[in-house]
Formats: structure tokens, sequence, C-alpha cells
């Protein structure tokens, strides 16, 4: 009696059967929107991850190798033998892993296979933070006011200051870790700073190439959700407000970002979207910025060319699909949706679940979970890949779950949030949820009165993210 | 360092603790809502229930007697008592049970509770389907033609019958299970047939009254979500199509209703609507038709005076939280809402999920459940008491879920549904997941080819409903 065909579904993408090179609540976000395609789902596997849900939800799954990511899920030649043994026409890098390596993209170029995603080209141009800076300044992003690269003199130097204006930071091209980077507060301090900053590169690095950036303090993480059809055409979803992170990884991410007002949402959102077709851009990406309130403005800092963990709280207000829309551009795919077909709903919040121990420095804490309970309901969505009985692997990402709420408002939604993290049980296994109900509850948060150094400036956590 | 005070909710309704009469899911979403109002909740519960989501949600909990309903979730001076000892100052009497019980709500009214729905009077006059249908029509809603009560001589019937046309139902006033009904196709066989219905009827029920109303052959089960203030003011929330069903029980449930245009749509809903209003009809509440495609004409059937089951798609499509307007309203309450803030977004479908076992007459399943996942993620909405370890207690209803899924589309909440129903695992007991599932599949449905017999007319059951 029991007969499962699909409705003929309208196919408005040329790939058919599609492989998932992830794991975890991304490849399994991606194999259920296959479905509701009608497209074929292969997911690949670890050894460690032979019991997970995105194995048991693909139609057809394959092993790749073992836990380690760098002989599994990292490693291009597994996945490209996978892609031939199936007969995938097309490949999802989800996030993180392959999902930004110009290689991958390339590697599928080669053997003629669709990369879900922008050109190894773009990945390339995008990855090297110099030219991604360049690329967008030219499409018409605002940047971080600074040196148009290297400067080598002193008076290149003081030229460029007068520019920028105090204060500023001098930073190394070969830089990391804080090494040969100096805060300027006025052109007095500028030439011994300058110089300091070339002695410890050239000691650290045997680079002493140095850089200027305005040194923005307080700011935001803003980003603008796009998806470009690689012919000159992109749409934006709006923009989402990330400010609340330890050690640069988001905790909580909220959409609309509330502190715009609609001139700033409407000159930011548009300026992205036509940057990003005036690159040429094809599939889904993020455009990230600094925000300074006291200023109005937006500086930006990088674009991530793939799917973000945080695109469902733009799904949640824009009503759309974004994975569908990245498979619909795909290869020679068009854009189904114009710009006047996006509005905001209501707003979004996200918390990242993580199965770690904040009290020990948030450790993650891997392990496995026998009790599992939602809070669920009215504005409530969770993409999630486990399961009672699920064991969390030590061997990648220790997030297990996206708690993802909507509702009229950002009160509104702070509320919902609270109950939905006061009701989830998992255990038991260490998790992040009571560390999150004590940020949602945190005043300062409520009132939005939050920045990307937000954890420190209230001391949740010291200057070393600890 | 956690602290779990809640933001000020700005409290727009005049109850402050809350009472949930009512188990199951719809306690836990109540619960739900009113968490995020910042209210205080209090389940009541049978001995049979004290392991039940709902009573671990709650604020408090009481228990009100043993499993058997009629001694506990039935029992009007059980819940006074409960009311009395926690404190509450409303009630909230979800659906089934005492939610439309004329002697409860008195009882409220006399002991001074606020009684979360109409007043008794409202319930009483809707609960009688003679005096419903009057007042309805005097207010304006279309009902099904007929003789406006009674009638005795064969004079009046022929009359009537000129009037209504055929074909016709001749109806037993103190009929049911089909004693004393007799259809009539055409002006020859109406006499006979008026003298046997009469006869039937003074023998099976020793009462010959009989009524007459056009017979309505095929049609769909639509009907009109509202919420009045109790002062003359009321909106609607679309309409919901709510034809597949057996034996009179929902199975899926649509929202808006596709088979209406625009303009039937706009006509419907608004009339219901100003009809209500006439009432100074308070809370929320729902206007059941039945539509005849053929004619493009409604038939008022009845009106549920409580929160439905299916409210859960037109919060989807509406995205209003219809518990907040039920709290809003209550007592002296007033509509925070304008009908023009109501607008239909996208397609939601609900199903429901029952502990039943399809292959043997749908009898229910009761049991424990020791493996529970639902598929989940965008636009995915589980309304649900049951978690891994649970018991299904044999003496409620067998409902455990609802499944609700929200697409740009008919079609796209369709396919959205058959990958949720395949992904969801739920056992070992019984349910009617698989059975869903078939229904999901099929053509006739898939092509909105159904009306309320759909089960019948595709011979998935038979006439008796087996």
């Amino acid at each position: 009696m029991i007969s499962r065909s699909s409705p003929s579904a309208k196919r408005r993408t040329s790939v058919k059967k599609v492989l998932i090179a992830n794991r975890g609540e991304i490849a399994v976000r991606i194999i259920r929107t296959l479905k509701e395609m009608g497209l074929h789902s292969v997911a690949v596997y670890s050894t460690a991850d032979q019991d997970s849900l995105h194995v048991a939800l693909a139609d057809e799954s394959i092993c790749i190798g073992p836990a380690k990511s760098s002989d599994s899920y990292l490693d291009i030649e597994a996945i490209a033998a996978a892609i031939e043994v199936s007969g995938a026409d097309a490949v999802h890098p989800g996030y993180g892993f392959l999902s930004e390596s110009e290689t991958f993209a390339r590697r599928m170029e080669e053997i003629g296979v669709t990369f879900i995603g922008p050109t190894a080209d773009t990945i390339s141009r995008m990855g090297d933070k110099a030219m991604a800076r360049q690329t967008m300044k030219e499409a018409g992003v605002p940047v971080i006011p600074g040196s148009d690269g290297v400067i080598d003199s002193f008076e290149e130097v003081e030229s460029v200051a007068e520019d920028v204006g105090y204060p500023l930071v001098i930073k190394a091209v070969s830089g990391g870790g804080g090494k040969g980077m100096r805060f300027v507060h006025e052109a007095s301090e500028l030439e011994k700073q300058f110089k300091d900053a070339r002695k410890e590169a050239k000691n650290a690095f045997g680079d002493d190439r140095i850089y200027i950036e305005k040194f923005i303090e307080r700011a935001r993480h803003i980003e603008v959700q796009v998806v470009g059809d690689g012919n000159g055409s992109a749409i934006h979803l709006y923009e989402r407000d990330c400010s609340i992170q330890r050690n640069n990884q988001k905790l909580i991410e909220e959409a609309p970002a509330a502190i715009l007002d609609d001139a700033s949402r409407k000159e930011i959102t548009e300026r992205t979207a036509e940057a990003v077709a005036k690159l040429g851009y094809r599939g889904a990406g993020t455009v990230e910025y600094l925000y300074v309130e006291s200023e109005d403005a937006f500086y930006f800092i990088e674009m991530n060319t793939r799917i973000q963990v945080e695109h469902t709280i733009s799904e949640e207000i824009t009503g759309i699909d974004i994975v569908r829309l990245q498979l619909e551009v795909a290869g020679e795919g068009a854009l189904t949706l114009t710009q006047d077909e996006v509005s905001i709903n209501g707003f979004a919040i996200e918390c990242r679940i993580n199965a770690e121990n904040p009290a020990d420095n948030f450790m993650p804490a891997p392990g496995p979970i026998d009790t599992l309970h939602f809070g669920m309901g009215q504005g409530v969505r969770i993409d999630s890949h486990i399961y009672p009985s699920y064991a969390v692997p030590p061997h990648y990402d220790s997030m297990i779950a996206k708690i993802i709420v909507h509702g009229v408002s950002r009160k509104a939604a702070i509320r919902k949030m609270m109950h939905v993290l006061d009701e989830t049980v998992i255990g038991p296994v260490e998790t992040n949820l009571d560390f999150q109900s004590y940020l949602m509850n945190h005043p300062n948060y409520q009132d939005n009165n939050v920045d990307i150094k937000f954890l420190q400036n209230n001391h949740i956590i010291d200057q070393k993210g600890e």
C-alpha cells in the first residue's frame, strides 16, 4: 500500500546527484534540501562517522577514510574517488573542510564535476586578504582605511597616517599572534612605533614589510548574505549581526542587525550585492564587515565564499532556502529570485550549541548522548545531527546543534530563545547550553549593548579568551 | 554566574498565573507561550501523567486525580480546587476535555477566575446545533439551506423542499447513526420518505420530529480562524482546508485552502470575522464550513469556541502566536492586532501523528517510546509532548505529535512533509507515520483532488471507515 514516489519536482538546477563533502549538521541540512528538490544525495564519511545521521539520511554513502580529517574529509583524492564511484555530477562542500580550498575547486573543475560554490579563481582571490581587500574596494565596498598594500619609507607612513588618522595600527605583512603589530595613538609616536614594528617583524618572520590600517576599537561584526549567478546578477538576503564571539568563534547570531536603521541597512546590503554582481560571483557568500556605530560606518573584513553556519537566521527572516539557491545557481544555473522578492519578516537568533565545558576554558567535551530533548514549537528550528545514543566523536568541530528561533521582534526572539534553551536537555555530554542561557539573560545583551569584545568587556572571559 | 531572570516582558494581558486544564501537546504548547510572555504556569495532571512533559515544564504542577478523565481532567471541582490551591487567576482549557463545557466556564465565572475563552453563554449557544445555525445565519454567515427548525406537516415539507431543491435530506431532531434519516432525490419520492423517516424516528427515539436540509454530496471542510475581543472587534487569521479526515477525525490540515481564489477567500474570511464581531465573541474560535467547489459556496457546519489542534498552520502562514492572542483578549483584554497586520506568507501543512495501528483498523496503540527522532530543519515545526523513554498512556487521545511544515507553495510543503515523515522514527510504539506518508504520496492528494470522503473515494478505507 505504501509507495514512496516523489511528485515530479520542478527541477531548476542542472545537477542530479550531489555528493556532500562534509559531515555533521551541515551535511544533514544539505541532504534535506536535496530530498525536497528530488535530487539524489551521496554522503561521504570517515570511519568515526559511520553511525552519523548524514550517512543514514543520504541515498548512498561512501567511506572515505579514517577518523583524522586530513585522511578523509580533507583528502581531495579520496573525495574525487567517491565522486567517481558514485557517479555524482556535483559536490557540495558545506562549510569548513574543503569549502574554501582553491585546490579542491580546481580539481572538481578538472574532472568536470559541478562545484557548488564559486570558481577556483574567485576562491583564490578572496582567500588572499590583501587581494580580497583590493578587489572589494574596487567593486565599491568600504574597506578599512589604510595603506594599499606594503609601505616602505617613513615618508609614506607619515602620509598614509595623515589620511587614515589616529589611532592606527601598524601590521606585519607576514604577521600573526600580535608580532610586528603596533598601535599608534598620536603622530608623535609614529616614527618610533614604525621602526619597532619593522624590527620585530624582521626578527619574528625574517620579513620586515608592514602595512597600516585605521585602528577600529569598538565594533560589531555585521555581515551581508549574498547569492550570485556567476553572470553578473546577485541578490542579498539582508544582514546578520554576529558580534557575540569568543576567540573569533561566533556564539550567537542575529538577523537582521537591530542596530541598523533602514537607511544604513539599505545602503550596505545594496552596495554589497552590487559589488558581488560586479565581480561576477557565483554561489552563496558572505561579506563580513566591522561596523562602527558612532560613525555609522562599515569596514570590509573578508568574504566567505561558502555557506555559513549562521545562514539559517537569514532563511528564517526571509523564508528562503539558501541551499536551494546554491543548487539553482550551480553550474550554469540562473537566479530564480529577484531582489524585490526578498523581504525581512520578524527577527531570528541562532545559538550554537557545542559539546564543550565552559567551566574548563571551553575545552571540547566529546562523548555519548543518552538524554536528548530540544525545546520546540512555534518559531523554533533545530538544525542538528545528534540523536539519542549518538556519541560525539573527538575528531571534529564541537558544534552539535544550532538552536534557531524566530519571533516578531528581537525582544520576542530573546524570550523565546531563553525558554527553548531552558527546556533543552542534552546529556551526559557537557555542553554550553547554560552558558548560552547566561548570555541570553545578560542585561547588556538584552539591551543590544554589544560589540565583538562583549565577553571581555563584561568580564565573562578574560583578554586571553579564558 | 548563571542567572535566570526574565527580561521585563511587556504584559498586554491582565492575567498573571495561568492554570492549564489539559495535558499532552497542547498543554506543552500553552506553557511555552506563557514562558515567553513571562506568565506563571500551573500544570494539572492525572496519576497516569506524572512523568508528562507538561508537568516537567510548568512552574508548578498539581495532581488532580486518577487516570480516568472523568475523575481528573473532566472533574470541574478537582480543577477548581487546584486553582484555589495554586492561586491561579486564569485557566486555559486547551481543546477537548472541558474546553467547550458551559458548566466549566460558568463555574470559573462564579469563582472569579478568567476563563481563557468565550463566555459560558456563548459556549452554550454554539454548543446547540440549531441555535448555532440560527445565530450564525442572523450574523450573516451562509448556512445549509433547509427548514428553520422542526417541520410538522407535509404541506410545510413540500414548501421547504421547493425552496431547498433536490437532492435533500430529511433528518430526525433526535437522530443519530443514520436512523430517521432519508435522502430524497426528486419530488415524487418526498411524501413516502417523509412518512418513513417519521416512523423510523418514532420507533428509534420515541420522537418523530424532523427537519430538512439540502443534501451536500461532495464538499471540502474549510474553516476560518477568528479571534474576537468580546467588545465587538474581531479579526480572522485566514482559513484552513481540513478535508482529509477519517470518521470526522482530521488527519491532514492545510493553510491556506489552495482551492480558493482570492475573491472567495476574501469573501468568506471577512464575512466570518464580521459575524463573529457582531456576536461580541471573545477569544479564539473556528467557524467551520462545508465548501462546494462546483457552486463556490460555503455552508456553516459549526463553531468551535476554543483553540484547535490545527491552529499551528495558521500560525505558520501568518507568523502570529494564537495562544498569545488568546491571553491578550482574556478577561478585559483588547486585541493588539488589526486585520491589516495579518497576511498570508507561504503554505503550511500539518500531519497528526497518532499512536495507533492503521493495519488494525487504526486501533489506538499506546505503549513505550524508546526510539525517537523527528525530521527537522528549515520550515519544520514539531509540536509534541513525547520524549525518549516516555510511555504513551492508554487513557487519552492517541495523538502524540503534530508535524508541521511551512514552504513557499503547497507543492513545496508537500515535498518537505514527505521527507520529514520519511526521516522521523518513533518506536516501538505503533504509529500512523507510514500511513501519513502514503497519503502525502497519493496522486489525488498531491493534485488537491480531495473532499471530505477522500479516504473512501480512493478506497483507502471503506464506507465504515475501516
